[in-house]
């Protein structure tokens, strides 16, 4: 049997339209149309996914399959209460909104949240982003298992609840990772010492989640309950309270940790 | 010239004594005696560099140049009494320990301290850690830069401060980064959700940092303020007091990180 081809509206041009739209079409479907108010980022996807782009939700394209709202989580309501296609299938792309901000668009409605930090300057494997799949009812479900398969190994059905504790999760392990790496890099940066000589460390850092869970691979003072050590790092942080703050936190929070899973 | 060939002695049997002791042995270094308390550690690591063990101080070869202490922080100060060496180089290996505890153990006193997280089961790239070096005169700088770069093409003379700076940098970079992966763990796993479907996530946050500062790659509810979602996640936290209280103390550093470098 033939596999299916489906047509494809994308509404934001951002970088998760960019990424998801070009995965789509490498993978031979139809990109009909993307809808975005900015006419240049509109315009350069469109050129990038061979289809016509429009800046008004009122001129989009009516003869699509799939709809996809894959903009900043604030649009997604205001998009989504201006539009009604009836019996098409409407999903949005995010990690935190419900899926029924999307009801009055459509009979047929989900979620299509792709589990990855997509940046304009980078290439992603889109093959490995894990999908998470949602939908108000069985054929969706299934019609957007099938489009998620053309193009991730890893698709996951879940429900709302496990897609907020997802997405959570992922603040943690993305936002917040992230902003620990940027008090480092401050912190070697006020000291002229180049952020660079971390490279390895948090590199070995995140190759090590691989293999092994994070709790059996945890080390340091905290861990260690070595209060000498921490006295020293709190007194280097004097003049950064917010870090000290965090310092003590998480340190007390590795140390609980520690003892639970002893 | 040919290239000088180091007699070192390894005190320690532990990871750092390992990834490093087999690191100066694949680069021809002759390492003379393993010495550990821990007899099978001791014992084990002296066959892997083929050379003999012992599990006393006092029995420790004499005629060796650099005796390097790479033993958990804890032990190093009461070693270094111990022991008498006159006019031999003696190092550890740790960042926060003072080069001055080494002071009565000889006249030639240093740190080399490599930066990285060494495991028992991981294999590492020795080459591509950064080695930061630390003496009390200049003769033995020399003597310390010149057998680092045999192990890395990384390395970097520092001074006590800048070492306790990197040190705490690395606190943040590996130690606190690792236990928010355990909570992104914890939460998933207690809402029947495997901990790998964030593994892509995790990749491409740590491998951005290879190529952009953590700052200009800060995304999130945080950082856009979002209040709506971040009120959501703190009530998602709310069996988990000390996790909602570092998303709290997270979320506020990142928005006045945000604000910041506007």
């Amino acid at each position: 049997m033939a596999e299916r081809t489906y047509k494809i509206v994308m509404i934001g041009a951002g970088n998760m339209a960019t990424h998801l739209g070009l995965a789509l079409y490498q993978k031979k479907q139809v990109i009909v149309q993307v809808c975005s108010k900015r006419k240049t980022s509109s315009e350069a996807l469109a050129k990038k996914l061979n289809c016509k782009a429009t800046t008004s939700l009122a001129k989009i394209d009516t003869t699509a399959d799939v709809y996809i709202i894959a903009t900043n989580d604030d649009s997604i309501a205001s998009i989504a209460d201006e539009l009604k296609l009836q019996n098409k299938i409407m999903v949005h792309t995010s990690g935190s909104i419900e899926m029924k901000v999307l009801k009055h668009c459509s009979k047929n409605v989900g979620v299509f949240y792709p589990l990855q930090t997509f940046s304009k300057t980078r290439k992603i494997d889109f093959d490995k982003v894990p999908v998470c799949i949602e939908a108000n009812n069985k054929a969706t479900l299934e019609t957007l298992m099938m489009l998620a398969k053309k193009v991730s190994k890893r698709v996951v059905k879940i429900d709302s609840e496990q897609r907020k504790l997802i997405h959570l999760s992922a603040i943690f392990a993305n936002n917040f990772t992230n902003h620990l790496l940027h008090i480092a890099e401050e912190l070697l940066l006020t000291h002229q010492l180049p952020f660079d000589l971390l490279q390895p460390l948090i590199t070995e850092t995140l190759n090590k989640t691989e293999h092994h869970s994070p709790m059996d691979v945890q080390t340091g003072p905290a861990k260690r309950g070595d209060t000498k050590t921490m006295k020293t790092h709190l007194s280097l942080l004097a003049e950064h309270k917010d870090y000290q703050e965090l310092y003590k936190l998480l340190s007390i929070s590795i140390g609980k940790a520690a003892k639970r899973n002893k």
